[in-house]
């Protein structure tokens, strides 16, 4: 039990927020916590569940005191939270934000903040299919990777005892600059996303191909893009919108790449085929090594459900 | 314990024939199993592990005196080995087979069997990432679908008799006609199969993302897909070029999907992403409801990765 900020105030409540919250308690890292959501039900639902411990009715009144401010909204809403709150941060405080894409975030919360507060954007890869503040836990982050980006003359020790505070939270900690780490989470996140909900649409589109069947036979591959594109519609509407250059173009990659493939089926070469299955699978093996996946079959899924 | 079949004979020893081996000893389906494998190495390891009552070192041995027949090697072997193995069945057999396409392989098979054997393809919707003979576990099958094709004419008691084995293996059994299996199948399997192993090799080619930031950062979506991208090479090679027509019809189906949605956030709009993700959220629903898939998050997986 080592606490490192006094106070942490949560802006956002739902499956970040609430899972920092178990994660901050399980290892006794604040003080307190506040915590403030926009809507009055969540902010009642997590009073019920006890997330947090003080729900406050506004944002100004979340934040006054602490020593760390998170913003945990869709990345389009981080622009005007951040005006709201600006008024309202204690001197010396961090803010610091989880979304998804960080450039954006920064040209929308940076012009906000007064001059005596650190500014260090960072970003948990963690997450599930479930939203809202009753989907937290708190071993979201348990070797998961967070990405700290510290924009240009931020102070390096508030750097350092945030990276201290997400590591206590379970999480292994990297720096990356702003655009590269768009790029990469492009590549690993958000095209992955967008490609998964289209094939979950055209299949729901099929109509020679009842959805019930679709549903029953599932299992065959097209379950596991269901659980992908299950995640929170308004937060992934904000990623594409806000990460637009990057995602656009990993996806001008991928289009290319599978018509090169649709080429090889339709004129029998096979070869190409094998070829690029068997390069593929490598990668597979590199991300169990890296510790950032299981090696049970199916997820080990196969024996959790029945 | 009841046996259904005397004598079953699995050519070819992969993650099905296995699994369907110790399925069958789980529940003494069969009286004896009989093994075959091209690969005299598959053959050892057989031997080995006790994959087997008996491996065999030709298929004509195998399949000699067997009441079932299952061919388990891939798509595009099927017709060699129905013809090596033709000469050899006993009269009344039934012959069936584990294939992920059913069109390509009814007219490869069917041509070579003799008219006093029953001719009953068959698909398990079952597998994981991993293949090879000591890749297989006796619960694969447990509430998966197993589809039967029979061909017209087929003797109603041997489907019959067929049904109620993949049921003792755990399965649900359905029937269902030919061309139409290949269409659902190109939806629900062979084009996310191809979509997940362009997706991680377009993530491999990237050279600005180093291939060990892709691996350390795979667990924000892209991890899901390189699972299904580590699947067997040969064997999808072989899906692909023979449902050449459903999965590039659904592939196209895909693509022009894709361009709506690439469009809509060139384009910024918002709503249209809103909605289309709101409405993939709800097929996810369906698939837990169905028991195709856990509600636990990430699978579960959440608590087994540490």
């Amino acid at each position: 039990m080592s606490v490192i900020y006094e106070r942490v105030a949560l802006i956002g409540l739902g499956l970040i927020a609430s899972s920092m919250f178990w994660a901050i308690k399980r290892s006794g890292l604040a003080g307190e916590v506040t915590g403030y959501a926009r809507s009055a039900e969540t902010r009642d639902t997590a009073r019920r569940i006890g997330l947090c411990d003080r729900v406050c009715d506004t944002a100004a009144e979340a934040v006054a005191g602490a020593d760390l401010v998170v913003l945990c909204v869709p990345v389009g809403a981080m622009g005007q939270v951040a005006a709201e709150i600006a008024p309202h941060l204690a001197a010396g405080a961090t803010v610091s934000d989880v979304g998804s894409v960080k450039a954006a975030v920064i040209q929308a919360v940076g012009p906000h903040l007064p001059d005596n507060v650190h500014f260090v954007p960072a970003h948990p890869l963690a997450g599930t299919e479930h939203s809202g503040p009753e989907s937290g836990f708190a071993t979201l982050f348990d070797n998961r990777w967070c990405l700290l980006v510290p924009v240009e003359g931020t102070d390096p020790d508030a750097v350092v005892r945030l990276g201290r505070f997400w590591q206590e939270m379970g999480a292994n900690v990297d720096t990356m600059e702003a655009d590269h780490h768009d790029l990469v989470l492009a590549v690993t996140s958000h095209a992955p996303h967008l490609i998964a909900y289209t094939m979950v649409g055209v299949a729901d589109d099929l109509r020679r191909v009842t959805d019930s069947e679709v549903i029953k036979y599932s299992a065959a591959g097209f379950r596991d893009f269901t659980r992908i594109a299950a995640s929170d519609p308004t937060m992934w509407r904000d990623v594409f919108l806000t990460n637009k250059e990057a995602t656009l173009e990993i996806l001008g990659r991928f289009t290319e790449e599978l018509f090169a493939l649709q080429r090889a089926i339709r004129t029998g070469d096979g070869a190409h085929l094998h070829d690029y299955f068997t390069r593929t699978r490598a990668i597979r093996r590199g991300i169990i090594e890296a510790g950032q996946d299981t090696d049970a079959p199916d997820f080990g899924r196969a024996k959790a459900v029945r």
